[in-house]
C-alpha cells in the first residue's frame, strides 16, 4: 500500500481524529445548574483554597498537551507549527487508544525559545502533563530543561527520551542475545540531534562506557562547528578518541545505532563491526540500511522504526504507559528513575520469548501499556516525586 | 435543591466533565500507518503548502478555545485561573452538548494584559476559534480588541457579547409587549462592567438613544474615578445628563437592566418607573430584586439569570449556535453583522407565543442552535468575512 496517498486520501475522509465530547448529560435545568451555574461556583471555590483539589473535582488528573512549534516534524524539517497538526492529532489519539489519556494538541506558533517556553508555562495549568513534540535541536534541550524547572507538572520531549527508553530495552536484550555487555560494547550512534543525544545520555545513565557519536560533519567533539550540546555531549563520549567519521567509527563496533538519514550505513562500514552486530537503524521510512542488506553484511540483529519489519523500535511502546504511569502517580516530574523502569519493564515483557527478531514487545501487546504505566508509578513513588 | 452541595458532590464523581477520544480506530499496523507515520506525513506536507487545508485534514473547522485567566469568574470575582476550570469545562461541555463543537479550556497563569494577548496568539493556531470568558473589565476590552486584530479566526468575549445578544433579543420582544420603541425607550443599565459595557454599545446599535448606565459609584462620566472604558461609554450614553446615581437614574426609566449585584434594586426604586415597566435582574445567583417584588412594585414583565423564573436571560442560547455559524462560515471574525443576525433569531423564534412570560426561546428548546448557527453564518457571508 502507498501509505503516503493512502493516508491523505483518508485525512480528507477524517477531517481530525480528535473528539472532545461532555463526560456529563446536560439536558434539562437541573443538570445544567449542576455541571454549570449556579452550582459550579462551589468546586470553584473549593479550588481557589485548595489548588491541588484540582485533581478531584476537573478533569486535569488525566490531561496531557501535546506541544510543537513545527520546527522538526517527523523526517519533514521545519514546516511550521500548523503543518505539524497532522501529527499531533495522530499522537494525541494514540494517547487516547492506548492509555486513556485526554491528549490536546497545542501548536505554538513561535520558534524562539524563551517565548515558547513563556507560552507553554502560561498555558500549563490547564494540564497535567506536557508531551513536547517535534522541536528542533539543540533548542528543544534548552525548551525541556527550562520547563521542567518552573512547572509543577511532568514536561517529557518524546523525541528525545521516549527513543531513548524503546532503543534501550531494545538493545539490552539483544545483548543479551550475543552475550556482551553494555559496559564493554563499542557502540556508535549516527544522529546527534534530539534523539541521538538522549539516547547517548540514557545509555551511559545504563552503564555504557565506549560511546561515539557522528554526525554529518563527523565525530562530534568540541570544536565549533558543533553545537553547544554536541560539545557537552562530546565530553563525555569516546573516550578511545577516534578521529574521523561515521566509517572510522564503525570499525569493530558492537552496535550500530541510527537516528539520521536514509543509506547512511553502508554494507562495505558492517562489515568492518566487530562479530555478532547489531544494527538498529531507525531513519524514517527508509532506514540508514535494509534489514536484508545488513544482515547480507554480517549483522547478528537488525531492527528498525518500521512496522513492516521484525524489530520495530516504536515510541508508541513508551509514552502512553509513561504518561499514564506519571498521571496515575501525580507525579511532578519524569526523572530518570521513572525512564529506567519503564525500560527495564519493556526489556522484561519479552521474557524467554526472547529471539534475534524479538527484542521488545510488539507494539499492539495488551500488556505493554499497563506494565510500563506500574513501573513508572512504583518509580514516582520511590523517587519522591509522587504527590498522591 | 442546594445546587452549590450538590454540584460539589457531583464533581468529585465525575472527576472531570469533558473527555477527548480518538476519531479512528488505531488497533493494527495497518491503521497505525495510516493514522501516524509514515502515513501521516503526506498530510503534513499538504498543509505545509496550503495552510487552509488545516480547515480539511485536521480537526482545526470544529474547535473552539475557551480561554480563561480566572479573574472574573461568575460572581467569584478574582479567583485564579486554576479556580476557573470547573466552569471552563462546563462550558466546553455545553459547546459540546449543544454544537457538537470540540471545546478546549485553556488556562492562563498569568493577568498581564499584554502576556495574556501573547500567550493566546501564540496557541491559537490550535483552534478554528477563541471564546474568551471571565476576564475582568476593564482589561477584556483590550484583550479582546489586540486579539482580533492579530489572530485569524474568530475572537468572542462571550460575558460581553453572548450576554447583550440574548438581553437585547429579549428586550426587544418585551418592548413589542408593551408597545414602546427602542428609540424611545429610557433604559437604565446597572453595572459597568464587561457585560454592562456590551449591552450599552448592543443597544446603540440597535436604536437606542437614551442609555444611562450606573455603577457602584453612580452614573458613569468622564471623571478619573471611572475607568477609560467606562469614560469611553459616558461620552456615549446619558443624553439627558442625569445627575446621581441608580436611584436618581431610574425616575421615569421604561426599563432596568442589571448586571450587578444581588438587591442592587429596590421595589421603591421600581416605582418611579415608567408605566408598562420592564425589569432585567440578571445578577446571579440572586437577583437585583426578585421577580415577585418587581411585579409588587409595579412592573409589568421581569427577567433574570435564573433558570427557576421565567424569562431566563442565559448565554447558552448564544454563544454554541454563533461559534457553530461562525465555524460553519469558516468566518475570520464575528463581527456586527453576525452577532445583530444571532440576536434577531432568537428574538424571532418566540414568534406568535410571545407572552409577558415568555419573551425568549428556553434554553433546551431544539430549534435554537440551528436557528441562531445559520443565521450567524449567512451573516458571515454577507458581510464578506466567511473564507468558504
Amino acid at each position: 500500500m502507498d501509505y503516503m496517498q493512502e493516508s491523505l486520501k483518508k485525512h480528507y475522509e477524517w477531517k481530525g481524529k480528535l473528539r472532545v465530547s461532555s463526560a456529563v448529560k446536560i439536558d434539562d435545568k437541573e443538570s445544567l445548574s449542576l455541571a454549570y451555574t449556579p452550582g459550579v461556583a462551589k468546586p470553584c471555590l473549593e479550588i481557589k483554597e485548595n489548588e491541588r483539589l484540582a485533581y478531584e473535582l476537573t478533569r486535569k488528573w488525566n490531561t496531557v498537551a501535546v506541544i510543537t512549534d513545527g520546527s522538526a516534524v517527523l523526517g519533514l524539517g521545519n514546516i511550521g507549527a500548523q503543518a505539524g497538526m497532522p501529527v499531533m492529532e495522530g499522537k494525541c489519539a494514540l494517547f487516547a487508544e492506548f492509555a486513556g489519556i485526554d491528549a490536546i494538541p497545542i501548536l505554538v506558533g513561535t520558534q524562539d525559545t524563551d517565548e515558547i517556553v513563556r507560552t507553554v508555562f502560561n498555558v500549563s495549568k490547564s494540564f497535567g502533563g506536557i508531551n513536547l513534540e517535534d522541536i528542533s535541536a539543540p533548542r528543544c534541550f534548552e525548551v525541556e530543561a527550562k520547563l521542567k524547572q518552573i512547572c509543577d507538572i511532568p514536561v517529557f520531549h518524546d523525541d528525545q527520551h521516549g527513543t531513548a527508553i524503546v532503543l534501550v530495552a531494545a538493545l539490552k536484550n539483544a545483548l543479551k542475545l550475543v552475550k556482551k555487555d553494555i559496559s564493554t560494547a563499542h557502540i556508535v550512534i549516527n544522529g546527534a540531534g534530539s534523539a541521538g543525544s538522549a539516547i547517548a545520555a540514557f545509555l551511559l545513565l545504563q552503564g555504557a562506557k565506549d560511546v561515539v557519536v557522528c554526525d554529518r560533519l563527523g565525530i562530534i567533539d568540541e570544536s565549533e562547528k558543533f553545537n553547544f550540546a554536541q560539545n557537552e555531549l562530546a565530553r563525555k563520549t569516546n573516550p578511545r578518541k577516534v578521529a574521523g567519521g561515521l566509517k572510522e567509527a564503525m570499525i569493530g563496533a558492537d552496535v550500530f545505532i541510527g537516528v539520521s538519514v536514509a543509506g547512511a550505513l553502508s554494507k562495505d562500514m558492517v562489515k568492518t563491526m566487530n562479530k555478532d552486530a547489531i544494527v538498529f537503524a531507525m531513519a524514517n521510512p527508509t532506514p540508514e540500511i535494509m534489514p536484508n542488506e545488513a544482515l547480507d553484511a554480517g549483522a547478528k540483529i537488525v531492527a528498525t522504526g518500521r512496522s513492516d519489519f521484525d524489530n520495530q523500535i516504536n515510541n508508541v511502546l513508551a509514552f502512553p504507559g509513561i504518561f499514564r504511569g506519571a498521571l496515575d502517580a501525580r507525579a511532578s516530574e519524569i526523572n530518570d528513575d521513572m525512564k529506567l523502569a519503564a525500560s527495564l519493564a519493556l526489556e522484561n515483557l519479552v521474557g524467554d520469548d526472547i529471539a534475534t527478531n524479538y527484542i521488545l514487545p510488539k507494539a499492539f501487546d495488551k500488556r505493554v501499556v499497563p506494565a510500563v504505566a506500574e513501573a513508572v508509578k512504583q518509580a514516582a513513588i520511590k523517587s519522591g516525586v509522587s504527590k498522591l
